[in-house]
């Protein structure tokens, strides 16, 4: 029942007659097996995004001979590309704050396979979360992060990220703003789930500001991060029903299942290689 | 099976011990059979509201008697308050541009006897809508609005409601700014479908800006209008989900789905004396 | 802001490598440009599925040279397909019987045009529907089905459609039971929303049903319609929440709303070329 | 911002004229503010259901007083009812077999106190929960279930199960089917979680159900355990979109954040004594 392993070719580039043609050949030469196959052509930008998960038992080589005989195809074509390999998982940092619902919910997916990821290790502003991922036998690192140490604490953060090899950070409810630079050293690898369905209610307290607005449902959204606060390219967001009767812990309360449900959906979109970032917007293929 | 005829009381008042067990005895003295009753106590304002029917054949005497009865129990408790009669039709005048997505579906709902309303006029800044109209046996306005006109065709508009006996003002896809002296004088009597989950994407364009923020689900609003565009309370909401492959006018095309059976809801709601306004939020009961 | 012109392929065959680049290559050669493409390969009858847009005007060849050149590929490949023309309209006969939210719906989206479709004729066993129908410049036909006339009913309603070169036939709310050989003929054709979640509630008064079950959602379907009653191939279907205060009149009055979309999006897949049939089970592409 | 201490008086007893009144004014006799209250009059059976939570400092005696005043009272209606106290933390016992999506979001819910109650103990057919439950510094009891132990190991459970206190049982995920006599001694006290959207897909693998229907969304159902398999009474259901595409381990993956949202929903309805059993129905006030 599980899949077979397959390689993901993902690429964007100038849209003209012919692309779908060229890079369907050129597996189809060397007897590589499509398992699927999605694209998406933006008329704003007249860039064409594509996605291939071609079987990798069908091809007679490796992933290095597969870069090197897709380059041509690519310069060609001027894309950017990049292709991977389910069998070799991602390594996701997970950042995190007090509050731990997200947390749970990813360990969970990654102990049970749903997430088939390396978890290097867990950082956090705060103390709380340490007994639950050491027990999941994953390294916890304590930043404290406060007006006076901000550039240190996210240096060493950024230090943690890349020395454990980390492609994905994830912020599971990390109360703290990042730095400008740090978002733009790491576009597109920099998820955070924010806990209103943007651009409704950006900054602080989302969930009273919704209360205050008297709105009948309250979401969440799962974004890329940029220097832009709360403002990067969205992966997915959703929003569940409330009422006149519900306080804002309830808000907040209701909030909790929508973000460890968007979180997840979002941070599997990016892990699986579907999410092209085109300006403002995402291409989830 | 349809329900028998019941009264629709519903007041706010200061919050204190005794109201629900001094609104339920008076209506248990006279042999009142309580059908349905809900309330909510604010906790910010600290104000209480409710909402009670009552079968109108448990009663000995009629509406204007039951009125008499009341007031001294609604000068005791300082409330606001209103009873409406179930077997009085209410007089809906409905304003409408040149979308009829909304029009049709108020129509159809009016026709089977869903809403069990009077629609004494439609008026529209367009003549579109004239023909499905009046082919209905109702009346049809055509008041243009323009650049040069307003004052005259506010007025003209306000005299048409106001002579027909409307009792609410339903904006189905009426692409014109009330004047806010207007809004002031119909306060909670005007009701709007706005093409957007408000706060987002207040004003003009609302699916264009959107599709510019990529937002991954599409929603409507249906509110009171006041003064303050797009500001109103909130009666209901609802979204759609779309994704990347989605133009513009998708997004148009999924929003119709959603303006339509939210502005149903919302002025239901209406109609059943569910809603009242606690400043800048509605307690639907 | 409106779309250009093109051709959609459609097909299945069974599944090989090579496939997309065939059928890319082939657009390619003759300077197609596809607007978009998507497929699917279904693991368990090892067939594929795919649908591509190609813009008209980018081919140097009309629609009937179209599909003499694809031929060969066609049958090289041992394809079920298809190719129709966006500038072509579909005729689509609706059939009614007493609730009319449906036609009024699919009315709505016709006269805006955001149904591309002919309507040559509705046939109704009941008489409700002719004044609406009529007012919009389409003819109607009254058949009366009883329990003495059913073969003749259904030649009859058979002779309009095919007469009236109906291309799908659609069940707004139409309550009937199809013959066998009906369905038969026109496999893939007759689309039929059912008035529930299916597989919940087959057969008579789902909403009835459903209440006494005592569900917190209720729903509904629209499928193709087969010898098998409420048993066809699903395109489509929806939800939304009730709760115990709902009587079974609430449960229809909620239905009709999640009726008339689901319908409507089962429809426009239907018509756009995107649903094609794997045993028990629709691919929507 | 945590609300005050309350007592949560529920229940149901026949119809008639003037039992909001008694009731209300019970209350207000003795100074109780009623902090929240609803009802539902159940045509069908012509049973009334209520539902009232007054502000345990505006009595001046306890609630073993409360209960001995109010006895008269639910004599006088012929009551089924029952008081509670916001301050006791409700027992609840989990049962886990080898799935954990549940189980991490309940512990999850406790450890944040979202849920406010005291979990006694997990039991399990299976070891793998052991773990992450001791570490929570919960007891976990191993209670393996074989064609060959079942009286025995039911007895065991339920010797366990009323060891411990515990007040409500809860099937998060349980892949045993319980004994006739078990479900009835703890008739409305049993909660479980049914990977469909029921009545859809009763029994054993209902994802693989779904998948080969076709159907288009799946869902999960929260109800009551009856000794009728998958029938008892459903407090809450949900449901999620699929598509073709996605495989029968796609349904399940989508289905668990489904299956954690619902019971987590259902089983707070039921701590907060919201939930009254009518019949075939649940009516969640």
């Amino acid at each position: 029942m599980d899949r077979p392993r397959y390689y993901t070719l993902r690429f964007s580039c100038p849209d003209r007659v012919g692309i779908v043609a060229r890079v369907a050949s050129f597996f189809a030469e060397h007897g590589g097996w499509i398992l699927r196959s999605s694209q998406h052509s933006d008329e704003d930008s007249n860039r064409f995004f594509m996605r291939v998960e071609v079987r990798a038992d069908s091809l007679s080589f490796h992933l290095s001979e597969l870069r090197r005989r897709f380059e041509p195809v690519a310069e060609e074509l001027d894309m950017d590309w990049q292709i991977s390999d389910s069998a070799v998982k991602k390594r996701v940092v997970i950042l995190v704050s007090k509050q731990m619902h997200c947390i749970y919910d990813l360990l969970e997916r990654w102990q049970s396979r749903e997430l088939e990821i390396e978890i290097p290790c867990v950082i956090s502003n705060h103390a709380e979360a340490r007994g639950l991922v050491e027990w999941h036998g994953i390294p916890f690192h304590h930043v404290p992060v406060s007006k006076d140490n901000k550039p240190e604490a996210w240096a060493e953060i950024e230090r943690l990220f890349v020395e454990s090899g980390g492609e994905a950070m994830v912020l599971a409810r990390f109360m703290q703003i990042l730095p400008a630079d740090l978002c733009d050293r790491f576009t597109g690898r920099i998820l955070n789930i924010h806990h209103s369905f943007l651009p409704s209610f950006v900054g602080a307290s989302p969930y009273l500001q919704a209360y205050r607005r008297g709105v009948k449902q309250v979401g969440a959204t799962c974004h890329y991060v940029t220097a832009d606060l709360d403002q990067g390219p969205i992966i997915d967001q959703d929003v569940t029903r409330v009422d006149h009767g519900d306080t804002v812990k309830d808000l907040i309360r209701y909030g909790k299942d929508i973000e460890k449900a968007v979180l997840a959906r979002g941070l599997r979109h990016h892990l699986e290689d579907r999410v092209l970032i085109s300006g403002r917007r995402t291409v989830v293929l």
